[in-house]
């Protein structure tokens, strides 16, 4: 019997003939096309995984490659399976006061909602990953793991269900469409907690100097954010839970057009400040005009999503300056700022240029004091949890890994590999470069002169 | 009453009992389906831009893979907003006598076409694109940034408009299904006019000796070219404008085989030809293959598609070397042969080969008559029109680097920065490669050295 | 008449007003949204070819990634003509007693079936393709190209008419719905019988020593299984053949945590086995995964899958090692291992966790024992078929380059070029890095030192 599924699928979806014999409904068809667009969506977000990987590792050192990849990996397969068996129904079970959701684990009882599971899980991830960048070539794997199932199994779903799940945000009125404040600033306000915890990487602050630990592949880094800008028509136009021909084409320009501003942004503010068009604050630019339209493109005009974005590229460069120089806050990717700094920008967009609502459409202040109270309120939160969280860790199995380990590469010691080929040129002919037992010994000969180098430049 | 519609939405696409409570009409479904498909497919053609940028910094020297990857992001942005102000007016507004559209900037008067829009904004970056690789490793950042402006906001929307947008090429019975004229020989075009103006890379031409300079990233290329394939199925299939159940397969189908042809057929030829079979004729003979197929993918058949995506893989290796070793035009990723030659053929294969109207299949001469006239007048006009827009750049603010800045990479005077870390290997142990300020000088130093090789090499 | 077209679909497209002046079944929406549905599934499938290759070239050196490029690029243009000349017809033509089709090559009488063609030929190329993995870094070229014939036109489509085109083994009710059977493990056999005749690569082992033969550019392989991974749930997804609002959100949500559950276990066990979470076995836990759950995508619970997909992961570790250094067998990807174990233990997984038909959910061992014959019918055939056919190529072309070939790279000697910039970094200010001829002149003299070195190390 089970034989014959494929072929009959097979007939109805190639002979509309056969296909018309059977009477389907219109809503049926709708129920399909819906059921599709929300798919392919989950799969674009999905996908945005890669771009952070790519992002991640590209912007930071090849000696800690493996482990940035590594940890991307783990934190999309754990926050996948974890938020099927708690976070779903934390965030969409029936709700505790507003604060929590109750039931729903395993989707006991949603089963009927698996497809939308999908479409939150790769969510879910999405806001763990963001951490990921922030704690890049110094957090101990373990650590970071144990982490990411408190952002994944608790943290995040509790916000979630706050905005999304019918918690008290919503009930307030509280605005963000796909995430600019769930999403991307809860991910950041858990970094910026982690990263106070954690310090700055060896050799970054050295007296009042600031130095530039230089990403070791940026075409790959670039490619990533192609990737996450690609994924991220998912994650806005997959946002419609439907597909409306009146609502997704705007939610889509207005993602395309935020983005472009943000890179155009990025890159004329960068000229201007340094003289030179920033490689690296440009291609963050196109993250700072998506995060910043995340939440309002479906309430934002195509122009007003121009000058979000636009706002957004500006805002940017100036909060990484603000967080590497003056804060003194360690970020390899920039992440926080991205992330936390455009997305509360682009949570308040909403309460500025929502073309019902904003302020600046005649909607008066109301929605704007609500958004902010959002974002207080989620970034509070988040950061006494995660505070709480790693403060334990650290007093437990500890966050940061060894001078020793972070001198020869985090690679080495949690992964004993590296990334690329270990010769002079990464064209080389040489037969195999690593036979059992040899590696060590090579790279331990070169640590001693590490050693010995670190404790000149740092100390 | 915002809070309302993500649970709203949840409802009736997570439902289907709660959706059939509505009544729905079956054209309310045809226009979910249609409008779904051509935001997917104008998703896949924004990727496209991910594609150009691996393969055009893969394919020239890592000292200028920053500023190639600046000029592809600039460019899907830069075009993303001006096609928004004016180009899709000029393109898709009335006609002006067949030959200009006079309305519908910012959309006015066109806000229920926006999903039209977004994958026509997509298409009109593509056009230009094509451009930055040609100019690779030696022009300008600002000149090319005010070329792109003149390309997406009044050259390209002008053939638009031509063609598809109702004018006089339109009128006359010129069939361009996807643009392998609208979009790829007029990209081209512009290339060509522009690398006139702008001369070889330093090096390139030394007295009669054409010499090879080597990508610096070939599976970076690899990658783009993958990634180029995979978003024509929606720059072909979106084109369709709708899921047309009877139209679309072929259209794709089409698209697959005339790109294989074009890989097995710049195998063949180099390996007949060098005896060896080149990877980079090879990668370039998908792309030969796809735009071959682009005009048209909706009247050949498969056996057609094969034809003329063998045929272009042929054309491409003898124009690559016609433009590389007779012209001495230096085309770094050969795109004038890829998007301009294969173009023009693909734009000809039509009158030959379309099942409806071809010379082939008893349609007689007068289609291929019309395709002929429509490839010489996009030519003429975006040569003529991109010739005195370059000319007047040049006037003014010059449109190639110093040789100083040439020799040592765009990426450090441009951007003050390396695409990799600057290390003798690209593993490496070190703790910070860069500290503010020293960065000029260590490169200053080597440029000296530099200056002095270059001095014994070149003259 | 061809010049309207455009412009009409336009009008469809973008006025659903104007739509509905048209009379249009629900039938035809359906039609059109599974017709969707399965190109967008295809275009996944094809992205996969992009996966596989940076996976392949990733994971082994950089003097064979042109080469191991250009065996992917020829794997799914040969495919796809050859499918479309006879492979289709074999696979899906009318049956000949339950064993091989018999009509339908170039789809003639199956005309109407041409975008089924397209998804189904990206499937075979996929089969095709896994083979590339296994022999890397030392089959030749052309005769990896014979095999590639033989696999595409003739072993892959004749199990795939056993199973999917109404022959004996779906007949009997074997169920595998995505293909663990007839694409992976069918590929993997393929793998397997052709290492055997073209033995490990030079250095592999030494003695009773295995060698350890690092890949050169492992973010670009991560990036290679991410993309693997996003491209599968369009290789699940889109075997339903219809966009199923019941059946394809849990083939996807299937998907996702048997990946992800893959993940999680080859890293814990790599933690147990190795004192150390690897790297390359986490990643191929993750197609573990993917590749486990592909059989029973459709017939799973979630929880299910997560087992299934755990189990693989696992499974997946102790694979390798026992190919790796048990049986000696030189697999640089670990392709037999992720393809073929993990593909059979897939099959099984259906016979013993179906929701229906089960033996853990007490459908009895009938099923069991269905996938078990299905594994040994089909391994059988495919080695014994993929055995003939490489000893006839080996026998006549021969199938492994020279031992010098193999020391200086396949790159040098079948493309005469390298994969990156051929100087001391990969960063470099040079200008022209290879002029006419002196390419050769250049390698060769590094040849004779490494033929000196190559004596020493390996004799």
């Amino acid at each position: 019997m089970k034989k014959i599924i494929p072929l009959l699928l097979l007939l109805t979806s190639i002979f509309p003939v056969i296909a018309s014999a059977q009477t389907i409904s219109p809503e049926a068809a709708i129920a399909s096309i819906d059921m599709a667009w929300v798919m392919i969506a989950a799969f674009l977000v999905f996908f945005m995984h890669a771009g952070f990987a790519m992002v991640e590792s590209g912007f930071t050192r090849s000696k800690n490659a493996l482990n940035i990849l590594m940890k991307n990996f783990m934190t999309i397969s754990i926050a996948s399976i974890l938020y099927f068996l708690v976070g779903y129904g934390i965030m969409f079970g029936n709700s505790g006061g507003g604060f929590i959701g109750l039931d729903g684990f395993l989707l006991s009882g949603h089963e009927d909602q698996i497809g939308f599971f999908v479409f939150q899980a790769v969510f879910a991830a999405t806001c763990a990953t963001i951490i990921s960048g922030a704690v890049a070539e110094r957090m101990k794997l373990s650590a970071y793991l144990l982490l990411t199932l408190l952002m994944t199994g608790l943290i995040y779903p509790i916000v979630g269900h706050w905005v999304w799940g019918g918690g008290w945000l919503s009930e307030l009125g509280f605005v963000d469409f796909a995430g600019s404040t769930v999403v991307h600033m809860t991910g950041a306000a858990g970094a910026l907690a982690t990263v106070m915890f954690l310090g700055p990487r060896l050799g970054k602050y050295s007296g009042n100097r600031t130095n530039v630990i230089q990403g070791h592949n940026i075409p790959l880094g670039a490619l990533g954010v192609f990737i996450l800008w690609f994924g991220w028509f998912g994650f806005n136009g997959g946002s419609t839970l439907a597909a409306d021909p009146s609502l997704v084409p705007s939610v889509i320009a207005a993602t395309l057009l935020s983005a472009s501003a943000g890179v155009v942004a990025s890159a004329m503010y960068s000229q201007i400040k340094f003289k030179k068009i920033d490689a690296s604050l440009t291609l963050n630019g196109a993250l700072a005009g998506l995060v910043g339209i995340t939440a309002g493109a479906a309430d934002l005009s195509a122009t007003g999503a121009i000058i979000t974005g636009f706002i957004a590229g500006i805002i940017l460069v100036e909060a990484v300056q603000l967080f590497d120089r003056v804060f003194k806050i360690d970020d390899p990717v920039g992440a926080i700022a991205v992330h936390g700094i455009c997305g509360a920008w682009g949570t308040l967009a909403v309460g500025l240029f929502a073309t019902n609502g904003g302020l600046f459409y005649g909607g008066g202040g109301e929605l704007l004091f609500i958004q902010t109270a959002g974002i207080v309120a989620v970034a509070v939160w988040t950061m006494a949890a995660t505070s709480i969280g790693v403060f334990i860790i650290k007093k437990t199995i500890g966050i940061r890994v060894s001078q020793r380990e972070e001198i020869a590469g985090l690679d080495f010691y949690e992964h004993g590999a590296s990334a690329y080929e270990r010769s002079g040129s990464i064209f080389n002919e040489n037969t195999p470069q690593t036979v059992d037992g040899d590696f060590g010994v090579g790279l331990l000969k070169r640590l001693n002169s590490i050693d010995h180098k670190e404790n000149n430049t740092v100390h």
